[in-house]
């Protein structure tokens, strides 16, 4: 299954934190504040968009920032996906 | 009896969500968060909306992800429907 | 008594909602949560609204589906009628 | 004294309720609830009205629908009038 | 020590409203709701305020009716004065 | 330490208020509610802001009238200062 | 790892504050409220922005004035930085 993204949506994947203790063991990122890095899964054709000319600035792969609180959360089979416009985006880490 | 949308509305409805146990038991979906997945039943002609040239994107038969809260909910007969606007899918399930 | 709606004003008219019971007794529709469906029975004459050019797509007499909460109530003489704009109008029912 | 409104703002006063009850004693409106036909005392010369071209449709004698809820009332000397703009008003009673 | 408004602000300065009882005793207006007629103190030039062209209307000296719950309350020195744009104007009393 | 306030911000810092009792003694005016005057300290240079060209009216010394609950106060070392958009101030005091 | 700011996102990076008591020990700035000043990381490369030119006026090194609850913190390996659009950067320290 393939999700096409409409207009400036962007689809992520929230990356796993993981952390290591003093001690040196792994805790799952579970119980923590989910970090607010994610993969682009998907990036719509951008166009006009509300009546606004947007260009798509990031691609699939790039590994970015996004703003807490924002974009709709969806479960597609197992995986958890996050759809975001791009101007939620706050930047991309390379 | 058929639904004719103005403007950049969308009609979709609902797909039904089935979960299957571990013990291979089917359970319908209603005691559980509505999926997001829906089918587009009929689409808008687009156009001049609110001020802005819309481009309609969707089609007929289209399986969409759309956002949840977004919509009017509608019963034609027996049917349960949503009428969203276009910018409210998010993206073409392929 | 004549009402002429004002720019892209539509005055519209509820339809009452019907059910029969599976013994066959048709109950009036007032206790119900009200329907959606409408009849058109006064249309503006759009142009310029609020600095947007509005086309007319309802004429007189069509059923239209409308969104619940939206809309102004007013009773004119015995009838109770909903003064629309165009936009809160979702769809055609043809 | 006399009101000019500004831009797109009409000035309106709103038409006394009454009610007949069965037995024919006519009861005076106030305790209902207030009416939405006002008649039009003076209406504003439009034109550009906040980066919008205006033209109004208007005009002192009409009888008009408004919108519940919208408006100023202004007190002057022993009248009550209503201030709205004109697109708070949704129709005219022919 | 004189004002001078930016943009499309207004400086006006509210009338004082006065009472008199049955028996004839004039009650100066304090414990009443304040009166929304004011006079023009003085005048912004208008021009581009907010991306749009704003034409000024009132002058010096206009009697006018302004919207409850608008502007700004300043004191400057034993005077209290309100300042509010000129859309806020809702007529002028001639 | 010098501060350049970007686009239409201007810096303006608030004017001491003092009262004299009827006694003639001076009071400093922290218990009272603050004075809206202040003396511009520093100005933007204007130009496109948010997609409107803005032109800067207020200069360095002005003595102005600001909207109360304007603007974001910032401490500088030892002095307090508001950081103002121009659309924020009212008047200029000549 | 290196952040590229989308649009006109800038990353910023908030300035210690210390404090020296009267008896000279220097004291953290942790209890105290956070200072407003803040130094820039990266700056993304404008251009068209939610349908508005613009034009970026900050340059990383710069010492900035921020708006207060404005911008997203994010937490990238040990350091924490906030992401602001340049219209919530208020000053430019010289």
């Amino acid at each position: 299954m393939k999700l096409v993204p409409l207009g400036d949506k962007v689809i992520i994947k929230q990356l796993q934190a993981e952390e290591t203790t003093k001690s040196g063991i792994v805790l799952p990122g579970q119980a923590k504040e989910k970090p607010q890095q994610a993969e682009v899964i998907a990036v719509g054709p951008g166009g006009m968009v509300d009546g606004k000319e947007v260009t798509m600035q990031v691609k699939v792969g790039d590994k970015v920032i996004f703003s807490k609180y924002s974009g709709t959360e969806v479960k597609i089979g197992e995986e958890e996906l996050i759809i975001v416009k791009q101007g939620e985006i706050l930047a991309i880490v390379e």
